[in-house]
């Protein structure tokens, strides 16, 4: 990407009949901006999208943007690249493969976030993605990510936290009586390490992204998912990678970086105020925001072990992998396409 | 530290006698500012320290300037944690151990720097800091760390560059002929992969701390300085630290940690804008200088190898290891004391 | 506008028929980024226009950008409110009135801005852009607004200097012998205190808009311009009101304010570093680019006599007034439709 | 100031006997740091300041600082010039003039602020401070400066709300029954337009400066203060400028200039989202903070009217004026002292 309005890598593809507009079922990506409520990346990028495949598919923007998650983080902070991911596939009659379902909440009223009604929404959404993905057990999920809308000043995190939430709960990795809007950002012993949940003003609904195994899908795709302890789990890193079938001693190869079709994290600025004993300035800093500082170290720890700084990565990661730290998923060789 | 101005850990190892004020050579920090030209941290910082070691050791603050470099760098981006690091010791009949030496230029007229004068300025001082250290074999330096005045609105990386290159003349790194100011910033084939330089409003002259191996020292102590090939290169932090006798496999396990003495690295945003073949954003991002988005990433790099926020990164590092990359230093064990 | 993508105002004026799309002959505005190279909010906005008239005049968005002017700067600081206005306008055979004339250059090759062939190019821009708008004495030109391409990091403040210098040349405010690449931010002797120019990403050739008193166009609607000395000259402010048919005593009463229909500032950090005498911070701020130091503060001294912060406020002001100041425009009461 | 360590202006008024060390009661500055939760400046002059006065007194800086507040702002956005204020003078036997009274509350433990008792500390200190004054009515006090500690990350604008609300209800502004914790940063019905309070990390105990009328104190000098509307509420500054004896037409004409002892301000970002019913972006800009957006614009109309960038603007103004506005106060000629 040249910037946040540039698909002409998609445009290509589409235009040489490499990919078929019509088997595109969500795009993830990750923009320039700075990740906030004046991140207006986001938007541009997907009105892009949304006008690029309008034309590839002669359906309106508007049925095209019901229908297929666009899920973009903002900040590319270091070594970041902007870069989106394209999941394009069709179910069929085949084995076991990595599926993919999505799933749209109903329309969301201005600051209906962050409160029980988000949580009971986005559980629903979840399991609605699992059941289109063909995906009956909670235990063959790899990884759900939730876009939720940002419901104004102030209220962005809570959003997000209130997605973790929802799809922890539709996992069972929270349990329902535990999974409330009081615990929101407050008790995070409360977490699943498969779910990646982000927020922004540029979606109006809560959108869900379920990846995981089930038969029907094409094979060839492995995906692996660990949570991270701290922004600095370098073993952790590693550990996703090799899971998903890549070399990692210390970093991929050049030979199997190919092989890398997409890697999403997420992080979260030690509320301790230390990180491994020290101190550290994140949340403290009235010049740089705190994600920003986030994204921007654990983006490098994991491109530094990819060897590419195609990573997406996001923070906000509360109730997202153990309090501090967060998680990390590779998905390597196979089907999916990446621009 | 607790805040810029907190020099209680080096009052407390003064006041129960861990550590005599009179050994004192150098001081090695990392403050919580934006590393600018406005970052005043170091300033508060310096003015901190010199107020406890004129207490302490009943010299005038304006005395204890012109004898101990302190050598700041502002900003811990990141997972980074502020912290200093004190260089004490007393030259004796030893073997050969960890040398330090250090020097002084002379006071440097505003704006007069980026140019032959201060590359000339900084060898002289490099040599005098290498005779302070007992060594005469420019193959027997370990690391070359100078600070110099920054001279204003625009030249503060030219100062930087100045100082690298001035040590890398002292040392036969880049040729004599080459070492002029026409190539600063401009020809960045000539680097040495040994020299670490900074500038700064705080400092009104050239300094220099020389480490590097020679008789008369205590031993015990070990550095390995590594060249970055770019700033995702994990396997040459890894091989740093191995060099310096710890295990990273792929970080320093929890019981070899406490030996670390000293990390220090230098990094720069690779002005190809490209990291690995990918764009990155370092270099035109308004809102977040291209340094400290540098310093956020190649810092959690090589703090996830050390597992420990406290390493002094510093961007800037045009002359000072290879184009796109920097370098990296690891001083393990033995009896330099880290507040 | 809610958002740098939000064009509802206008069609919902095009959708009720109070706007004809065919009138409309330029659109400059304000949109809440950072004004900096990474601002991409001026090419969202770009976008959204662009799409919205192709729908409504069923041009092409391409053969549209090539005609109609979308002069965006980004950076709404402070009390600044984002906002765009579209003059539309069709000339007839009217007596006097305020004239609007538009030009296009070729497409500049990247990089191939800051030079005298930027300032040849929009020189000739804005003959064309007089001869557009029937103005044939230069005395008779009000303003003319510039935009450039923005050429790349490094470039973008030489790019602005370039096309205020070639509209200077065309205006005959500068001698052509002195308007050379040379003397761009460097002899700031050489302005016209009626000429403001931007450059940004989003655009890929020069683009004029002259604006000034020739006959054939509808009466009604004044144009005042001053020259700001520095940027508390809130005298000129007022004058430039004031000029313009407005009262402002020391404001633009509540009954008035509906019929500013424009206010356009440019101005600057002053490079001395000094404003009447005092230390200001604004060039050596590394968390907050200049620019924005500027436009919040020279915003809203223009906004607390406008009464509104709906004024477009670009920094980047070397050889636009006279030095460390700008120039202040103000368009009341008439035919142009503020959106 | 050159920057924030530098007090050689007032070492200079003392070396030369312009001013007796021993009559100065309170130090009121800006300094050019972000004014947030890590702008050191205000620590390291404060240090620097302490420093100065102890060797010019003979007493340990301790003492110093529990005897004389000294009140600093970091933020010196736009046209702001970073400056300090020294208010000296000895009561006597003198007719009415301009008093001031100062008082200290006892240690605060971290995290004690934004409730009832620092409401009623500051209550209690605002009352020793008008006594200290010579004050008893409280109709006779023009202005109440109060600096509270920052009480760690979140508790910033909540420590700034309850120190204006103790010092409100003080002065009887606000009734006792209303001036509550649960009240705080919520019913901005509640506020004095007499009472500027701030927050920061580098004071352990809340401060309070009264200025007000009385007799005993040097005539000559002149206080007025105005409420502000909003953040462009021209007529009022130049009201408070006027009712202080200087012509604002608009701005104090030069010859006056010298008269003017301190400006002091305070102001907010308009939690509407509006200002003058147009939609701003101060309070959901990630990458720039909300007050240094204020302070930016504030500043620059303030200073506008006083012809120089040396107006001490703060924000985070809530019951300080009304509800998205604040307050000017103007100290014209006199016995004060300005460095």
């Amino acid at each position: 990407m040249a910037h946040p309005g540039d698909v002409s890598a998609l445009a290509a593809l589409l235009d040489r009949g490499a990919l078929a507009a019509g088997t595109i079922r969500a795009v993830i990506g990750k923009t320039e901006g700075n990740g906030g409520l004046n991140d207006f990346t986001r938007g541009y990028f997907a009105q892009s999208l949304l006008h690029l495949l309008a034309c590839a598919t002669d359906e309106a923007a508007e049925a095209l943007a019901a229908r297929i998650p666009c899920m973009l983080s903002g900040g590319t902070e270091g070594v970041l690249s902007p870069h989106y991911m394209v999941f394009a596939a069709e179910p069929g009659e085949g084995p076991e493969g990595l599926a993919i379902g999505t799933a749209f909440g109903p329309p969301v009223a201005p600051g209906d976030v962050g409160n029980d009604a988000q949580i009971a929404r986005v559980a629903e959404a979840t399991r609605a993605a699992m059941a289109d993905a063909g995906i009956d057990d909670p235990g063959a999920v790899a990884l759900v990510q939730v876009k939720s809308p940002a419901g104004g000043p102030g209220l962005l995190l809570r959003s997000v936290a209130a997605g973790a939430m929802g799809a922890a709960l539709a996992l069972g990795d929270v349990p329902a009586g535990a999974a409330r809007e009081a615990a929101l950002l407050a008790d995070l012993s409360l977490f699943s390490s498969r779910v990646s949940a982000s927020a922004g003003v540029e979606v109006a609904r809560d959108e869900v992204v379920v990846l995981g195994t089930a038969r029907g899908w094409s094979p060839g795709l492995s995906i692996a998912v660990r949570p991270l302890a701290d922004a600095l789990d370098l073993a952790a890193v590693q550990s996703a990678f090799r899971a998903a079938g890549l070399a990692a001693d210390p970093d991929v190869p050049p030979g199997q970086r190919a092989r890398i079709r997409a890697v999403l994290a997420k992080g979260e600025p030690d509320r301790s105020l230390l990180v491994r004993g020290q101190r550290h300035t994140m949340l403290g800093d009235t010049d740089l925001d705190a994600q920003r500082h986030l994204r921007g170290a654990l983006g490098a720890v994991i491109a530094s072990v990819a060897g590419d700084g195609r990573v997406f990565v996001s923070g906000g990661a509360a109730h997202q992998g153990p309090p501090g730290g967060g998680l990390v998923a590779v998905i390597a060789a196979g089907s999916g396409e990446e621009a």
